[in-house]
Parts: structure tokens; C-alpha cells; sequence
């Protein structure tokens, strides 16, 4: 008989890539997580990535995690971690296995204690997802057998790309703000080169870039975040000129939820957010005269990553609403 | 002639209370800018809170700050830092004379170089404010003379209480928490205690308490933010009863900008936010029963803080919006 449908908020594991066959023996392609684990130095924010993984079991919506035991099948459980499989060229299909090794592996079995028929979401961070039963559990890693067809799921919502000029912060903000970002569902986030912040240093974005990836596979996010290289005003104007939805955060402008259209169909949307110091009356009107709407951040005065982190939830829970209203409506 | 009215983003300096009559060379109380720096560890909040009195003059609005020399009234400086001011029993008024020593002078000087007739904005984040003009600066301290008699400022726009069950997270999340809930302007936090979540490091309170303080005085707001001191579900029951505007994160439910009032008299709200691991469904329909409304969190799973400061940042902008267009109709 078919298994019970997973809880809704089962929480999944990453791998590398869904398009693979499983089985064999090969060795390990670098895991994304072993490179966290090598290069992250000891600062507040990959000390607090290392601690998170750990959090990971108690922030299920599930009951805590049971003995290491067979059960029966339909006791859904769950991981959330990169997985190193080799890569290669067909999506999977039912009743093919996956093998998870190396951390992840480390996290099912040691961590969530899931065992022998318990029930995963296999996530690779670029759309695809597929349920699978694991089989087998040894010491060096666990074979995942899939219960369905790899699914590649197209993005949904308004996908909002985030430009901010956070090259300039200092002291971990500029790392809490790319986090947050991923955590609230924002499609890209590029930094902002202005006059107040014309810089962001080299070694910063690598970090960064392996910061949203940790942050994809923690909050477990179907599709990653894009990290782009930094850009200049200038060259922002023709992406704001083929956006209807594009917000500048201006101190003294109309209030956001004022300004959000009635109804909208559109697909994207783009929030830029300027430095400390605010962007000079030049810029406003540069952004302002290619067609971004200058946009309120309320009666309190915010820092940039402050500011960013609350019109992005403003708009995401606005589009949320907004969408949930046009399904009623089918 | 009368001066020139000051920026309306001018920033603002932190006096210990503006019931107080200046000059004298009476010893300074104890700062709490000097408290910051005794007990403060070296962890990354404080050492954040640290560089950020240093970022302080680059958050500005105004122009960088120029040489200190005299000039004309008019030229609007500021200083947002702690001001140790022995207390007394009348609130000033204009002519008098007060006193700005210790970290609070430091930083006027030295970092946003301030000098004679600069003006700034005194406040003591009980809600006095007043507007003075530097007249001396000696080594010790610097002598501001009071343009008006000092205000008290009523709150206003409706204020938001804050209860999330924060006490076991780990990292430095809680003090992020409850920063960005401070920059936010929450009237007041109150850790949750929920079978989940059913302690609070009684250390992490003080630390806490400090931490409302340095933020109040960094995003320079007039009224202070309460840290109160944690309280279990059962008790909460009889606050939501007594509010008309009680949400309660939960993740399936209906948006949280489908729920709000299309009007709204109300002058204050709660928001309510559990654990990780969420709360039990014991507790949801407790709350429920109190007349609390659940709210989603947008199709993002969201950690504890995330989920507090983005219900939060969506509340405070829709209050925002709905104040601006209540006095537009007047």
C-alpha cells in the first residue's frame, strides 16, 4: 500500500545535484560542506553556521527524534544537510538509490537518529526534489532508495532581487543580512556600489557566497539564492526601466503598504536598499527618474541591513497574501 | 534671528534624564555608556556594540563631518551616544545649561567633530527631548545651552508588545532578536516560557538589558524599549484577552496582511511568537482561545527570530501606513 503522505512541513535533505544514478562506490566529489568546514574561519557567523547545523533537529514542526531502529514506513523524518554524490546525467527515477555520505549522513544518523524505512525529501537546491526510503544505514553512509520520479519544481511567487549597499558594514551585519535574505526567500541579492560605499572587498564575497549556501541547505530551500557580483547605480537603471515593481527605501516617502499595487501579475520584483550614510540626492533621482518608487521605512530610523531585512518580509508576506488570494479566487 | 530649523533626520544625544538643571562640576554619575564598557565581555554583540558607536557618524543623512573650529548657528550636527548627568528634580528650560562628559563627549568631539554653536538634539529615552547648542568644549566635557524648554514626547502609532520564546537560542540570535525589535520601535520584549522552551539563562537577561539600552541609544529613539522579565502561556491568557490586536505566528495559517483591519482605533498590539520546534498544539489552541488570530509566515520556513522581526517589520509598516493615511483625512 502506498506510504502516508509526508507532513507537510517534513523537512528534506540536500544533495549535490538530482541528476545521478545512485549505487557504486565512487569517491566523493568535494561536498559543499566540507569546504564550509575547511575554509570557515572562527568569527560569530560560521561559529554560529557550525552551531546551527546542530539546531536543525529542534526547529522540526515534528515530534523529537525516536531510537535508531527499524519502524515502519510512513514515520516521515527528516534531514537537512549536503550530501557529496558524484554527478551524473539523468534525473532519477523511482526505486533507483541515492547514496548520502560525509556530513549529511553524519547529521541523519547522529543527529535526527532517522534509520531503516525512514522517510526523506532529497533537495538539491536548484529545483529538484524527490522522496525517498532509506535502505540501509552502515558506518560510512546510508543508501536512500527514491519512491518517486525526481521532480524539478518551477519557482512560485514574485521573485524578489534584493540590491543593497552592504560592501561597507562591518562586524557580521553584511553576513545577517545575506542570511536573512535567503531565509525570507529572496531570489538574488547583489551589492550596491554607491558613492557612500563604492567598495566591497574580494575576500567578502567568497565568504558570502558560501554563507548563502549553507543558509540554501539550512532553511532548506527548494531553489538557491543567486550572489551577484557587485554593480553600479548606473548600471541598474536598464534591469529598474523592464521592472513594474521596482522600491527604493527613501526615509521620507510614502509608506510601503501604501504604495503596493491592488493587483499585480508580475513574476519580479526589485528592492534597493542604499548604504549608511543614505544615497546622495543624485542617486534618488537617478533610481527615481528609471522608474523606482520610492518607498517609506516607517516612523523609526534603520541601518541598512535593518532596512532591507524588513521591506524584503513586508513584500514577501505581501506577495504571499496577495497569491493565496488569486488561488481562492480560481 | 531665529535659526534655521534642524534637519528632520538630525540625530540626537542621549542624556541620563532631562529633569535635571546643568552647569556645576558636581562628579558625574555612573555613565551607562561607562557601564557598557565595564561588564560588556568581548563577544560579538559587544564588540559589535563597540564598533557601532564608531559607525554611529557614518549613518548619517548629513554631510561628513568638518574641521572643529567655530561656526555660523545653523550648521546641524549631531551626536547620538550616553550622557552622564547628575539628576535633579525640574525639567530644564530654555537658557540653561547642561553638561555632556565621558563617552557621550568623546564622541561628539573626536568622532563626529562637533564644535561650538553645532546643534543637537538632547533625549533621555523616557520621551524628553530638547534642542541645544554647543557653547564650550574643554577638555573634560562640553557645555550645551538649551534653545526651548525641554519636552516630553506622548508615544505614538500603535505600540507593539513583543512576546517570542527566545530563551534557548543559541549564538548571539537572541541578542539580534531583541536589537532589531529595539531598532524597530517594540514598546516592550518579553521572553516566553513554553514547554519547549521553558527557560532563560538569568545572566542572558542582564546582558540582554544592556543590550536594549545600547540599541535605544544607537537608533536614537525617544521612548525606551521594556525587556520584561519572562512569563509562562497561562499567564499571557488574560493580556491577549484584553487586546483587540493579538497575533500569533503560526505556519499554516492565513497571511498576516489578509488578517489585518481594513480600520483600526486601537493603540496597541501583541505579537506573539513560539519557540523552535513551535509551539505544541496544546498551546496554539490555548492562545487561540484568548483571542489570539493566527497569522502565516509567508511560504518561507522562518527561524524564531527571523519569523519575530519579519511579523514585526509587516505590523510596524502597515501601522505606519495606516497612520499616514488617518491624518491625511483630517
Amino acid at each position: 500500500s502506498a506510504p502516508p503522505p509526508l507532513h507537510p512541513r517534513v523537512l528534506r535533505a540536500f544533495v549535490c545535484s538530482l541528476h545521478l544514478l545512485g549505487g557504486g562506490s565512487a569517491a566523493p566529489a568535494p561536498a559543499p560542506g566540507r569546504i564550509r568546514r575547511e575554509r570557515l574561519g572562527s568569527g560569530p557567523a560560521s561559529t554560529a553556521l557550525k552551531r546551527d547545523r546542530r539546531d536543525v533537529a529542534s526547529r522540526h514542526l515534528l515530534a523529537p527524534p525516536r531510537e535508531r531502529t527499524a519502524r515502519p514506513a510512513g514515520a516521515a523524518r527528516a534531514v537537512a544537510c549536503p550530501v557529496s554524490i558524484p554527478r551524473r546525467s539523468l534525473r532519477p527515477r523511482q526505486g533507483e538509490e541515492v547514496r548520502i555520505q560525509g556530513d549529511e549522513f553524519w547529521h541523519m544518523t547522529r543527529v535526527l537518529r532517522l534509520g531503516i524505512n525512514d522517510r526523506v525529501e532529497l533537495f538539491d537546491g536548484a529545483g529538484g526534489l524527490v522522496e525517498g526510503s532509506i535502505q540501509k544505514v552502515d558506518k560510512g553512509g546510508s543508501d536512500v532508495k527514491l519512491l518517486e520520479d525526481a521532480r524539478l519544481i518551477a519557482p512560485d511567487g514574485i521573485q524578489w532581487h534584493v540590491y543593497a549597499a552592504f560592501g561597507t558594514l562591518k562586524g557580521g551585519r553584511a553576513d545577517w543580512l545575506v542570511e536573512k535574505c535567503t531565509e525570507l526567500g529572496a531570489c538574488s541579492v547583489t551589492p550596491l556600489l554607491t558613492e557612500r560605499c563604492h567598495t566591497v572587498a574580494e575576500n567578502r564575497v567568497d565568504r558570502l557566497q558560501r554563507l548563502v549556501l549553507a543558509a540554501v541547505k539550512q532553511c532548506q530551500r527548494i531553489h538557491g539564492m543567486l550572489l551577484n557580483p557587485p554593480i553600479q547605480i548606473a548600471d541598474l537603471q536598464p534591469v529598474i526601466s523592464q521592472s513594474k515593481l521596482a522600491f527604493v527605501a527613501s526615509a521620507e516617502s510614502p509608506p510601503l503598504l501604501s504604495t503596493l499595487p491592488k493587483s499585480c501579475n508580475e513574476e519580479s520584483g526589485l528592492l534597493i536598499v542604499g548604504p549608511e550614510g543614505d544615497f546622495t540626492e543624485e542617486e534618488v533621482n537617478v533610481l527615481k527618474a528609471s522608474g523606482a518608487v520610492p518607498v517609506g521605512l516607517g516612523p523609526c530610523r534603520l541601518r541598512v541591513e535593518t532596512a532591507t531585512i524588513s521591506l524584503l518580509s513586508a513584500l514577501m508576506l505581501w506577495s504571499d497574501a496577495h497569491r493565496q488570494e488569486t488561488l481562492k479566487c480560481r
